[in-house]
């Protein structure tokens, strides 16, 4: 049995300045940009309880929105996923980078802390 | 004074089949899909209370997850979103689809329930 859920929507963005792009999806949401480290790929915009974690990233690739699903077993998840038509593309650190038979990337993530409301799978 | 905050995310499919596209993503997320009109181009997944609304959209351009917002003042929402670097993209029924600097469209919809959890602008 493991866990997962929709974990965040990560907004990529292919710029040069990623602090002004998270200033303006800040802005957007309503939302505090948080200051990331100094060698940071990341702006993290903090919620309030129950709200959705919302990342600006800075990318290389075209900028575009996408999903990170956590989970308690990436493999097992990982393999799920694949069984509903999803493939693998790229394994980055500790995550899988996925597409969708619709087309669309997103991310397994190991879950960083409890997850509340997780889906169950046997 | 207007609201607006983060309503759904739309997973806009290039398919045929928009049945199975929403299966798809229904499984992925651990949602049920709940069955369209017949000529909808949309299929909802089923939430929890507290979740994040979630639409598979049947689409004519390449696929892609994008987000909208709801307010209660789409002129004043949208002319907020300006002032931010946002640029009218389209006006399509009832909303506006926005294109951000970072080169995102998201849209600006017409809050069809009482919104909580907000944001107030002035």
């Amino acid at each position: 049995m493991h866990e997962s859920r929709l974990s965040a929507v990560i907004i990529d963005c292919n710029v040069d300045d990623l602090a002004a792009a998270g200033r303006f999806w800040a802005g957007v949401l309503g939302r505090e940009a948080l200051k990331p480290a100094a060698d940071s790929s990341y702006v993290d915009l903090a919620e309030r309880p129950g709200e959705l974690t919302v990342v600006v990233q800075k990318v290389a690739h075209a900028g575009r929105v996408h999903l990170d699903l956590e989970t308690d077993d990436v493999e097992a998840e990982v393999a799920r996923l694949e069984r509903l038509g999803a493939r693998r593309v790229a394994y980055v650190k500790d995550w899988w980078v996925l597409e969708a038979p619709t087309g669309q990337r997103f991310c397994v993530v190991p879950a960083r802390k409890p997850m509340s409301g997780a889906n169950r799978w046997d």
